[in-house]
């Protein structure tokens, strides 16, 4: 038996998201399915946490275990030609018996997408969230310093989800701007339920000069719902970038590109 | 009565294409029933020219003649409350009676992308050829260079098209490197047929190694179509920018994604 790991692309835009759900097709669902045809196995796959539905990814992590004797290295090919193709395979290799794709996971990053112009763009309809009224990007970067480092995020967790602890540590945290585009970098130890787009959500109202940048720290020194902002849309984020002890996705991304020489 | 003028953005993935079919929904179709709406006339709809199924447009350009009130400007307001996402008006204006979006033509350009890697891109599935084998950058570039200048296009024109002259300018032809991701860009003083996407085929051939640059020179000093290559896919080809003598789409849309001061 061997442990075979995979680093997944998806547009979340037609599914109910990562996880399994009775109401919809799942990304999790597809591709258990197309591992279960492949091997002929019941597989159980592990990711390294749930994204909600119309959440993206660029580089999810997810793990199974198989006797099959396809080489790690070919599921990502094999796989590609019975997926859609708004979910790919960009790689597979082989892990230890003791890595495990949520457990083991040391950073992830996610990447909030925003076009910020009068009229919205027909090609990122479903992955940036379109704001017609200009946002303040220095008052954007102002309040999402206040994020970085420990903090009790208690304000920013969507209520319903049941975290033993709502203490993060965040060690990314940026506005970039491109054209019309406005991109919001986070990185952090781990992320309650809804947290990114609730920051997000919350840095918004800053940006459009309804609260100061000190709203941010006022809500992160007092817990409570109540005391952030709105849940951004799902259909602007997407999980960007996970690292592990053991390899990074993007050092593995990368790798993937490059042609085998034959 | 004023003359409208509209530049447009659109996903071609789920339309027959720009021009009106019996079998399929057109953007031209959607974009004249929701002018109709506004306005309660019958209008005519005219492009610079028309889109193949499945092509895309970043910078289309229509005119419209209206006795509406409704002032040029906020015509891509109003339009994109109305259009599906997957079509935008990212601008609007008045233009003189003399103005023609097909006939005024100086230049147009277009984009071919194509995602060189392993793997397709969950993202780009509807807007780049995945290309699985190495392409020579080096050999299509050279093979782009023969593109330039004043050339009888016979041999990259689709049967059944009824072109007067199949002479054409060329006045850019070249590829570039983003990553994984290859451009063609081209800019002419008008287009043939399928000339875009079998100039793009053609050199193709050369990019994997099957021909030498020089197929590319041999097929427009033979014109005939059997002597260039196959038609790219229609998936990877964008309108990207339109110049008349009255304006240019880049400069429209540059001023469009500024803010009107309030």
């Amino acid at each position: 038996m061997k442990r075979v790991i995979l680093i997944i692309e998806y547009d979340g835009t037609s599914y109910v998201g990562w996880q399994q759900q009775p109401n919809g097709i799942s990304v999790q669902k597809l591709i258990t399915e197309a591992i279960e045809l492949l091997t002929g196995e019941r597989i159980n796959l592990h990711a390294s946490g749930r994204t909600d539905s119309g959440v993206h990814a660029r580089a999810q992590v997810a793990h199974f275990d198989t006797c099959s004797r396809i080489p790690a290295e070919k599921f990502s090919y094999a796989l590609n030609t019975i997926l859609p193709d708004d979910i790919r395979i960009r790689a597979s290799f082989e892990g230890d018996d003791g890595f495990h794709s949520r457990f083991g996971v040391q950073k992830k990053h996610y990447v909030y997408q925003i076009i910020n112009s009068p009229h919205a763009s027909a090609f990122t309809a479903h992955t940036a969230l379109h704001v017609h009224v200009p946002l303040n990007l220095e008052a954007l970067k102002r309040s999402a310093e206040y994020f970085l480092g420990e903090h009790d995020f208690l304000s920013f967790k969507a209520s319903g989800s049941s975290a033993k602890t709502t203490v993060r540590t965040i060690y990314t945290s940026e506005w970039t701007k491109q054209g019309s585009y406005l991109y919001y970098h986070v990185a952090g130890n781990g992320f309650l339920y809804n947290m990114v787009r609730i920051m997000t959500g919350s840095m918004l109202l800053v940006g459009k000069g309804y609260k100061s940048p000190e709203f941010i720290k006022d809500a992160l020194d007092n817990p409570g719902r109540e005391n952030a902002g709105d849940t951004a849309p799902a259909h602007g984020l997407t999980l960007y970038r996970v690292e592990y002890n053991e390899f990074d996705t993007e050092e593995k991304l990368k790798e993937a590109e490059m042609f085998i020489r034959r």
